[in-house]
């Protein structure tokens, strides 16, 4: 897979990447530390099950990285408060409770490399400890005071439910269109990544240029997040990933790469598809042919370079902005999360 | 199980029973169109599958008595604007939201007398319509524009969930106290009509006391209702009930007239409970053994005693208040809840 990521414009090509996501945690590391108390002591219940479940996910080291988008959204408008870490803590639930959902929904055995919620405690405790974690993140909205928050973030909510029941019609499904799959990806991913953008500026009181700027930042990096996700299910390996290479085809994923080798291919490669998505044959051997098959049809390469394309929309709609530390270190993701696929 | 309802003070023993939820319903009507208007539009979503399944559920004929609470308690306190509309339909999908996450924790069938969603689309769906409407309940609540209510009603989805979750620990376990049981049917049930009913005098602006005391009635109520629908398991008949009598039994769910029989039997019996509840021997001969055992012991006669002191502390709340026709109303649902269990 390497060389299939094209720079950023204005990059010199040929230059030694090392963009990385730490000037991003440097800035907002105090912020973040505080967010992070936050989470623990919102997990806190008198029903024991409760912090048990939820901390068995919070504690997996996921990056955190749309509470850290909230914080640094914040920050680059200049606000001064301390909602912002509210916020932050708020999306960072929703996001769980999204998660623990989701392993019911799709029946997952992993999540971040460990085993599912659900797994050790069962599919109710997964439903009803995310319901407990969606009741705080909404408290936690209230408590920062921001209607205007407050309509974002639970319009968010409502739109990340759409993008799953759509995801139920199109799953095992190849005739989905790439357009179909990118309004999953958009309601199911994006509108997070948006929404907990968005909410920064909005503290700080930013007009519609400024709110609308950020949430389009969010919105392309989520969009550019999920296919890099896809494309790495068949090309990265189990320790970035905090899953299994293969881990979307053994479980029958319809994703980008799946959907351009399936258009791409010949009458005997959509049979193999077709066995392989609708009808679980998806055994180690059929996993290296599909491999082959993406690699034949360039399926991760053009993945990648949609990714980009979303980066560079995301880019843009900084450029405005004046450049500081924390819009560096914004568009610095941008630039990493498409290396990590390289 | 005649003669086990004592009337509520202040009523002549020996007078015939005709209260009836007629009045409160007439009160309402106007704005329960404008509700349930407001429901059917805020189910609708590009998604279709979202819609089937939401009114499944929502057309199923539930009394709504929740959402009636919050339009009489604004309407009570003199509310004069179009909010608790909105918040009575928030109310209703916070409802409907549990409704469809419970079939899949509980694994039930039925509901309302029908098929549950998760028979018909499966549990996927049933957790994420559930989602959905969660959502939806929270921007209703945002458009509503109270924070105080908002605060009031994030607080009450928390608790539902704990409540849920405690739920779990207490199933099929016979050693569970009544004061944990009565702890879960606080959660579980009676915070979301205590929660209902105090936004009506909140989006009023009245004071706190007046809010604590109408948070008392919908508390005290729910906690009261709860009772009659364990009671009612083992005595009323499926139309009253939409569901049949013995599901709570053949579900193994410990509900305070087992616990009541539980503890007062002797080895025997306590055996038999073990061997129903915990270990599924449930025909029907067995239920109408377990029918005997509430008789003699006078489980459900003493549950619905439980619940008539819960309908009298409800009373006492609204009690400083100016006789009125929704304060008669309110009044009457309390006698009509313990009438239907006789």
């Amino acid at each position: 897979m390497s060389g299939v990521v094209v720079p950023l414009k204005g990059e010199q090509s040929g230059k030694v990447k090392t963009a990385s996501v730490e000037p991003l945690v440097e800035l907002v590391r105090p912020d973040m530390e505080r967010v992070n108390r936050l989470i623990l002591s919102k997990c806190g219940s008198d029903i024991e099950l409760i912090p048990e479940v939820a901390r068995h996910l919070i504690d997996s080291g996921g990056k955190r990285l749309r509470p850290m988008l909230t914080i640094a959204a914040a920050a680059m408008c200049g606000y001064k408060g301390d909602h912002h870490v509210t916020l932050a803590a708020s999306v960072e639930f929703m996001h769980t409770a999204t998660l623990l959902h989701d392993d019911v929904v799709d029946e997952s055995d992993l999540r971040r490399g460990k085993l599912a919620a659900r797994m050790l405690w069962g599919n109710q405790a997964s439903v009803l400890v995310g319901d407990f974690l969606l009741g705080q993140a909404f408290r936690m909205m209230v408590e920062a005071g921001s209607l205007q928050a407050l309509d974002v973030l639970s319009h968010a909510a409502t739109v990340i439910a759409e993008g799953e029941v759509l995801q139920l019609s199109t799953a095992k499904n190849l005739d989905t269109t790439q357009d179909e799959y990118m309004q999953v990806v958009k309601a199911k991913t994006a509108a997070l990544f948006a929404a907990a953008t968005e909410v920064g500026p909005i503290l700080a009181g930013s007009g519609k240029a400024v709110t609308s700027a950020f949430r389009s930042y969010g919105n392309n990096l989520g969009l550019a997040f999920q296919l890099i996700d896809d494309a790495l299910d068949y090309g990265g390996n189990a320790k970035t990933l905090g899953k299994n290479v293969g881990d979307d085809f053994r479980e029958g994923k319809v994703t980008l790469p799946v959907l351009l080798c399936y258009r791409r291919g010949n009458d005997a490669e959509r049979n193999f598809w077709r066995e392989a998505i609708e009808h679980g044959k998806n055994d180690s051997s059929r996993l290296e042919e599909a491999m082959r098959l993406m690699h034949e049809h360039n399926a991760l390469g053009d993945t990648l370079e949609r990714a980009r394309q979303y980066c560079e929309l995301a880019q843009d709609a900084l450029a405005t902005f004046e450049d500081t530390p924390h819009k560096a270190a914004l568009i610095e993701v941008l630039e990493y999360s498409l290396l990590r696929a390289n």
